[in-house]
């Protein structure tokens, strides 16, 4: 699925992935009226709304982007209705060829993590058939365990030709507080990306690893160091746009082919017709205001990549 | 809801809570026969299986314990039937008076851990309705991304009087690859256990926090000194029984009021039918069988208990 990714992203010549974390609060007043029009102010009300939010960002966009990256939390927050509007979402936009990297963020013990694994990328055996339950391309992966919290990740990835996105250095204010402690007077995170380097030896695709890492774009220096540690990993950069990063700052999360890096925007596409700069789409109209954003986020990382 | 959990272990005189982590191989054939004639070998058949399973245990045991932690990537991996089986499992145990540790080991950064916190703990607003979308008593977090990943959280805990057991040292064989490294010359579970406390800290209840910390029972010493810089946390001990944690190594999670401290066991006791000790139940009394490894185990740690 690593070569899926990399196909696509140079085939749209755009290194961006569009986070679908659909607060209801972007959801436009049309949207959310003709959904509990149907379902009343209800879970499955919510659900429905966020469901054709997306479903009209994917279908204006979808050309333009490799992939897309729905957090399941924005979900899980809507009970069972919202779980099941995700994973309509992730089976939509495969339809559409997008990759699809679940922002899962899960991990636990061996045998948890093994459940995890097949949740989210694998087949589980009931009876004497199988089934894909959520069946995403790519899953977000807490690295905390250690490697036996990894491992059957990384045996479902090798199965099913699947990849996962370790967190190496997560993009918010605090993330220091424990993945900068100095340990051997190197920063956690380095050990980290050490760790993720040699996960992914094992499972390589054509050019880079099944085995990628999150390094935020808030961060653009820790980036510059982890893109040498971890040639041959992809890396997953949220926190373009509305968490503060800028296409400038990011070329080092880059190698010289101008691959391995993939950048996220939720907020600054999903809810671009709340900016003063996409203002005049209006709330009708939200949709192309998000495929405004895309391509504005596209140039402006194809044009810091000039400068490599 | 930390105060319902301890008056729950007054009143059981048992420190125990049951892990219901059903996975498919644990079940009787005879109810993944029924539920499979009723629902066919799907996704709702294996659903359906694990909530018959579970509920009979919870019928056979509930007034003996005083939690239940069901881990819900057990559930995630099937699908969203299974994810409805631990809705329906959450709700039961409530029910029967039991205080519910959602094992689901969320954290994000900031807006995304508020949605889960809201999904777990909280209630979340469609409209002019608000709802609980899976409302447990306690959840599990972890703690990678430092306070503002963990704030949420406890915002969510004040306001809804509900608790959060964070992860300090988790009770697999490689959890020291990342949480013993040291920093300023001390491993970094103990620096985090600092931070436990410290949030707890203005979140307490009678006598202990509504923050609780999970430190598996395969690390006693580190048990020991985590119980030291922890004094007023609830440590949540998984790891007993069946990977390998016994009563007499588990005395120094406890306070000297024998409290502090509530030790999970999940195979060993919903399992037992298949250990050579309960045999003689079969699997038709596997409930049973689950309700005498209870016993034994309360009897085992009150053992121990005698010695502190």
């Amino acid at each position: 699925m690593i070569n899926q990714l990399v196909a696509n992203i140079k085939k749209t010549g755009a290194p961006i992935v569009v986070g679908l974390d659909p607060m209801l609060g972007y959801v436009p007043q049309h949207i959310q009226k003709r959904a509990y029009e149907e379902y009343g102010e209800t879970l499955e009300g919510a659900a429905e709304a966020i469901w054709q939010f997306n479903k009209a960002i994917v279908d204006t966009t979808y050309d333009l982007i490799p992939a897309v990256k729905p957090q399941i939390a924005m979900y899980e927050q809507f009970g069972i209705p919202g779980l099941a509007a995700f994973k309509k979402t992730v089976d939509y936009c495969k339809e559409k060829g997008l990759v699809v990297i679940g922002d899962v963020k899960r991990g636990d013990i061996g045998s948890t993590s093994g459940a995890y694994a097949v949740a989210h990328l694998g087949r589980v055996q009931v009876g004497n058939k199988t089934y894909v339950p959520f069946d995403e391309d790519f899953a977000t992966v807490n690295p905390y365990f250690g490697s036996d919290g990894v491992d059957p990740f990384l045996k479902v990835c090798k199965e099913e030709k699947k990849g996962i996105f370790l967190l190496v250095k997560t993009s918010n204010p605090s993330s220091g507080e424990i993945q900068d402690r100095l340990v051997d007077k190197r920063p956690l995170y380095e050990l980290i990306g050490e760790m993720v380097a040699a996960w992914g030896g094992d499972l390589m695709g054509e050019e880079y690893s099944y085995v990628g890492a999150v390094v935020g774009a808030t961060y653009p220096e820790m980036g510059k160091t982890l893109r040498k540690i971890m040639p041959k990993t992809y890396i997953l950069v949220p926190g373009y746009g509305a968490q503060g990063g800028k296409g400038k700052d990011l070329v080092h999360f880059f190698n010289e082919d101008g691959l391995g890096a993939i950048v996220n925007s939720s907020r600054g596409i999903i809810a671009a017709y709340k900016q003063e700069k996409y203002a005049k789409y209006g709330e009708a109209a939200f949709a192309e205001a998000s495929r405004a954003a895309v391509e504005d986020m596209a140039a402006d990382i194809r044009g810091a990549l000039e400068h490599i």
